[in-house]
């Protein structure tokens, strides 16, 4: 099934908000093997829309439509995309009551506005259960929408299937849990499931070498992409049954996991710090930091995560050289001779820091991020088994690229540290 | 001007990641008075990429593509429009030596896979100022890419305009403010400017309903929007000239700055944490944090801006109770009595770390972010002439957000701090 989203509202094409509807019906689309080929936005525009959606449904199979069933002049989907397909819209008493409802519950009475959001398809079907009535008519359903008034509707006509959802992500992801997900799946076929390798220390292309047999395949496919200053590899398989597409997956699975071991941290996982948190947590181990460059950012990111507070003891954030001695007990000498940007700071840094926190490991991050010379960071991870540092070099102009790396860094040489731990451990036994 | 978006990159399709490109290109297209009439995203397909393309082309005077840039062999943006439009490809020596430069400043060797995006249009110009070689020509540009390999490109024929992007959004956003906006500038319809308010410790609606006559103008236009936890206005005039454009905000941010006085840290600024960092800056003044609910990240929005070495000394994220006995010198007694997130426990947090990091003010944050009960935060500001404190209250359910907020609040009651400090010497004065 070959799918096109249109998305309908000027404020998209102004760049006022986001498109996060798209994102999430593509998604949503392609848990069910829905293959969507194409995302539109198009502005309040009946000739336009008129325009767009006629061109997506000769395409498609299914066409779905995100806003513009609204009560105000502006909102134009209903109207144009039923008069495109020959639908003629009239009041529908039962949903008219819903939203007399809806509103009484909040405690007002409907404005005179909304009587227009009553009016749907002729004929039009209340979508209740996982049967479809008739799907070789012409057909129209609608779907309630717990959240808010406008309901969407299902126009069945020429073997395909244009869909029309309300704009407000919390009204379109209600709806499409609640009844649309289960109306969809009358035409599933068969299922695509996705896994997603996380790597870091390595840059996108270099990691796409060493999988590059793997990039040729169709079913796996096997994708490169990089986000944040890390390199991601997404493998996605088409089955019957998700356990057959599953299936397919495990040998290619296997094979990237040899191919990039030194730098995955992990498989559909949501972050470096998330694994870390989880790691120390399962060890019952704590961890502070030290930072200079980062000024508090790989504290923080460790924060973000449920559960830190018991692996994160505590930071200090020193960001001048009177707070590194001070606070730090970084000697003077170490200031004076090899300056604040060097591997003998950073590796006292971690060292006192786990000291000062009384914690099994710590990090330590100190370096130049932009200014015309020396832009470099080096980074110390402290254990009772010793400090290992690490030295980056960045290129000018970018300051907050060079300090996102530095965090990077210093998250995924714990991570490998504490998994050389457990591996040394495994082979011990 | 008509110009419509083809976002290119199955990942988007899949709903891997949000279409933040969209967004930035719309809302600064519209700032220079282009009109967005669509935006189109499909997937790494050559096929279905040029007939989008060669659709959006016949429709619009601009196409801005983006994404498919990369080094990897499903990146086919660059060949296959140039391919559409007549130009054929060949390898650029210049740019070969940059990305050579690029890859040894970061201490590594350009892998082979690169040199693919070293291939320009042949007799491709670097776009280097405010002229354009010769418009009524076939030409095509390029545009250098300070954070990463993949340079912009624009094609000029047929009278139209396409122009290529690389997809991470720090690459195109930067490409963008360092040199393209300059080079489309020179097609800008009139001039569209606009303005954006930026405000704290008040929510949309609340903020909307200050200033609701606004509302109902149309040049200049004023929106409201929220993002991150703030509320902002962004107004918009058009006119002939920038000039006339200006003149028409005037009395408008005016009144806007009346209604909203208490609420307001800056028009046009990037962020609270700049606007601090500038105040300090200028009154050769420093701060520091003590976190503990904010985990660090009060310190690392002040080091995300540049010159943040100058007013910051450093921060004590103290995550435990033993780290703020022990760094912090938090009183056993308030721990014990008031419990570490209290009002008690704020005050002397922000009070010590003023004292032990010999700043003239001190930032301090302690709180609950998520659990089932007592969610709230209490922030403290201590300087010379005492402690301020401020708490807040949090629904359940969403841990970075409180997060965020806490760390909103603190940056947003040191401004006020300090505006009050400042407004306090005019009147003397």
């Amino acid at each position: 099934m070959i799918a096109e989203l249109l998305c309908v509202g000027s404020e998209l094409l102004l760049g006022d908000i986001l498109n996060t509807n798209a994102r999430f019906l593509s998604q949503e689309l392609a848990a069910l093997g829905f293959c969507v080929h194409r995302q539109s936005v198009v502005g309040d525009n009946p000739h336009r829309l008129r325009q767009a959606f006629l061109e997506a449904h000769s395409r498609a199979d299914f066409v779905f439509l995100t806003g513009g069933l609204g009560p105000t002049a502006d909102d134009i989907t209903r109207e144009t995309i039923c008069d495109a397909l020959g639908f003629e819209l009239e009041e529908c008493a039962e949903l008219l009551e819903k939203m007399r409802v809806f509103f009484r519950a909040q405690g007002c009475v409907m404005p005179n506005t909304n009587a227009k959001q009553a009016f749907l398809p002729r004929g039009a079907v209340l979508y209740r259960d996982g049967k479809l009535t008739s799907p070789e008519k012409n057909l129209a359903y609608w779907f309630q929408n717990p959240n808010g008034t406008a309901p969407a509707i299902a126009l069945l006509t020429q073997g395909k299937c244009a869909v029309m959802l309300p704009g407000p992500p919390s009204e379109l992801e209600t709806i499409y849990r609640h009844s649309l997900r289960e109306f969809l799946s009358n035409w599933a076929d068969g299922a695509v499931i996705s896994h997603e390798v996380r790597t870091m220390g390595i840059g996108e292309s270099a990691m796409a070498e060493l999988v590059e047999p793997l990039l040729e395949g169709e079913n796996p496919s096997v994708a490169p992409y990089a986000k944040n200053g890390e390199s991601f590899l997404r493998v996605t398989a088409k089955g019957k049954t998700a356990k057959d597409a599953e299936a397919l997956m495990v040998p290619v699975l296997k094979e990237i996991k040899t191919r990039l071991a030194p730098f995955i941290y992990g498989v559909d996982v949501p972050s470096i710090e998330a694994v870390l948190v989880d790691a120390l947590t399962k060890n019952a181990q704590t961890v502070c930091t030290a930072e200079s460059i980062t000024g508090g950012g790989i504290a923080k990111r460790l924060t973000d995560c449920q559960g830190a507070s018991k692996v994160l003891r505590g930071s200090v954030v020193a960001y001048c050289d009177e707070v590194k001695a001070a606070l730090l007990k970084v000697p003077r000498e170490i200031l004076e001779t090899h300056g604040a940007v060097s591997e003998e700071c950073a590796k006292v840094m971690a060292q006192n820091a786990r000291r000062i926190f009384a914690s099994e490991y710590s990090i330590a991050a100190t370096g130049n991020a932009d200014g015309e010379n020396d832009l470099r960071a080096f980074v110390a991870i402290d254990s009772q088994s010793g400090t290992k540092t690490y030295c980056l070099e960045f290129p000018k102009g970018s300051r907050q690229r060079n300090r996102l790396i530095t965090e990077n860094t210093a998250l995924f040489q714990l991570f490998s540290h504490l998994l050389s731990i457990t591996q040394g451990e495994k082979n011990r036994v």
